[in-house]
């Protein structure tokens, strides 16, 4: 079973390396681009748990080990 | 018009944050995650730009910035 793990920094949160891309790519012309938030991502491969079982776990994982609760926000997904 | 850039070590890469990540979580007790992979996400606010323009330019984005070619692979989905 896989799950896929989206860690980003929570709205009211200024993200200094989203702002640093935001600017590197005006200033390389792309000023479309009005604003960049930088997360992490994670890829898990588990094993010999159900469906259930994961689903559960994997919202104890997030919250309490690839999460700073404070300053970041979690979702998650089983995907096969 | 907002897009999302996922950027991952490349499978023939070491990944040694997800495998900390990995042996954290076995020693926590979770043994049935057998594998984590670390990598980036990035969500991306657009302006300007018809669907296609922006195809055209995420890639070069993606590409040219976001991601370093050697180890790292990306993708990216226009998403609203």
């Amino acid at each position: 079973m896989k799950a896929h793990v989206w860690v980003m920094p929570k709205r009211t949160v200024l993200d200094p390396q989203g702002q640093t891309i935001q600017h590197a790519l005006s200033s390389l012309g792309y000023k479309a681009v009005k604003d960049v938030r930088q997360g992490k991502f994670f890829v898990l491969d588990l094993e010999g748990w159900s469906r259930d079982n994961a689903q559960k776990e994997l919202e104890r994982i997030s919250r309490e080990v690839l999460t700073n609760p404070v300053i970041e926000e979690y979702r998650f997904e089983i995907v096969e």
